[in-house]
């Protein structure tokens, strides 16, 4: 059985091959067999601790995965996530590796943003907004400079520093990059310069108001992963002239900015356009006009750690042999 | 994080350790929080194959562990069960080790019978029935050995070269003593001569008849983990003075031996005795005399995966340091 590092996956597992991967997964969910069986969760004493069980299966591929994260929301002592794979390759049984996770997380959810971005958004996108710049963020800016040339990236934080962090890692890896970053105190302004906003929050209350996106923006929404959670307000979805989420099932159990509005009779479930997977087997484009603002509200699907960790390890094993 | 293998089980972790561990978490689970949530399976294509995933957690210890086992009933050229487990430290979040378990769940499986045998069997016992010598079959002797004094053992199986494999076992192992291994082969005249009988097959019509055993024996049955499983006849419960079960949750859903009669109106659920934890911290003897038949009908019990782990995980840890 082999171990493979962050380390490992940073060094051999680039955002092109992830989102290829991902976009990959979304499609055989569509068409073949993919389990996503309910995530089991044990609680620790104390502190709202807790262990994640997440299994999945993806047949095509005859792999399965179960993510194992433990989550420390409130003590700042330990890391909020940690979190291994454990991939079984489903032909033989056998349990063939583990994977330290947290880059592989960051990676695969940067390009379920990024395949929004490359069917939703405009394609004469420029300017980025990073709304959050937590340990997802980076990922977000990856997979966005993939698809779309992006000539200036604003971010955003409550806190500066994670924003002066962020901005001196885009220049690290994209050095020669002709592009600028430019940080802003005040959310609203950030999304106002926007074509793309990534919204990267663990916010409960509204980061930003849909009155303020231009017209023709596209909006990823990643931050929700609970009913409680909520990063912009309703105006985004009264503006948005297309919701699509990455599945039906995860929005509506976990996507607060969605089910809140819902909720409170603001706006309905029920004009949810789609899932990614509905749009990237869509023969048409999705987008009508230039004018149109665009929302993905993603709340992570397990099915891509399972595509992801077995494309992972192909690779390595490779390397390795 | 530390991967641990069958050789470092088999090398470090003595049957004596594990049954003092398998003792410790039975009574914990009545007197502290121990939770083993459902386990989660994923059914592949074709052949019966299929992934289970079978978290638990004992807050005492600190330590949470799922089991991930691949088993593939009816493909004959691949192992019928391969069994991973991830050990997590729940109070720094930490996945601290993972390991190959068939030594690990032989051992424990074994300690069970070991318990039962210690609490419930007579004091002056000396023939051992072994039916089924399986997989599971070396840790049930180990164990049994280490409570009582035995003298003779006695082996059946159906085919009789897995009955030799498991006596060069016991010889091997037990090189010193002075008993002796026989090899029988048919199941009732076994059990007729034993004074402990160990059921471990994986039979779902029974293989011995409670009419052949004889006053004051106790068996250990073991061999059942469905509902369809069926080692020994209804004569053996009606003849019992007592039947205790490792967990009645897990009687109730899993334990065939128990549940074909109890569903044919043969014998009732009713008449458990108790839990072996209940056995464990009583401070009587449940034996009322020399002559009772006493019944251990052992379906598994996913907690004491996570108290192995960790004690073998905190011996190697020690030893690697």
């Amino acid at each position: 059985m082999l171990h493979i590092t962050e380390e490992d996956v940073l060094k051999h597992y680039s955002m092109k091959q992830c989102m290829k991967d991902v976009e990959k997964a979304f499609s055989l969910s569509k068409t073949t067999r993919v389990d996503i069986p309910f995530r089991t969760i044990l609680h620790h004493n104390g502190e709202g601790a807790h262990t994640l069980y997440m299994p999945s299966y993806i047949e095509d591929i005859q792999y399965a995965s179960i993510k194992i994260s433990s989550l420390f929301p409130s003590n700042k002592e330990i890391p909020m996530i940690q979190s291994l794979i454990v991939l079984t390759e489903t032909i033989s049984g056998k349990h063939v590796a583990t994977l330290s996770a947290s880059a592989l997380t960051m990676l695969r959810t940067g390009a379920i943003s990024g395949i929004g971005t490359k069917y939703l958004s405009r394609k004469n996108s420029e300017v980025l907004s990073v709304i959050g710049c937590g340990a997802q963020s980076f990922g977000q800016v990856q997979a966005i400079m993939e698809v779309r040339d992006i000539t200036k990236i604003i971010l955003y934080n409550r806190t500066t520093d994670k924003a002066e962090l962020l901005s001196a890692k885009i220049f690290e890896l994209y050095s020669s990059w002709a592009g600028e970053v430019i940080i802003m105190e005040d959310a609203n302004e950030a999304v106002k310069a926007a074509d793309i906003v990534v919204s990267c929050t663990s916010a409960d209350t509204p980061v930003f108001s849909g009155k303020c996106i231009k017209k023709g923006t596209h909006i990823n929404a990643i931050g929700s992963c609970a009913p409680n959670k909520h990063e912009y307000d309703v105006h985004v979805l009264n503006r948005a002239s297309k919701v699509v989420v990455d599945t039906f099932e995860g929005a509506k159990n976990e996507a607060g900015g969605l089910l809140i509005p819902h909720n409170n009779n603001e706006w309905s479930l029920n004009k949810i356009y789609g899932e990614l997977s509905d749009v990237i087997l869509e023969q048409e484009e999705v987008r009508n006009s230039a004018d149109d603002i665009t929302l993905l509200d993603s709340v992570g699907v397990g099915f891509l750690d399972t595509i992801c960790a077995a494309s992972i390890y192909t690779k390595i094993k490779e390397i390795y042999k």
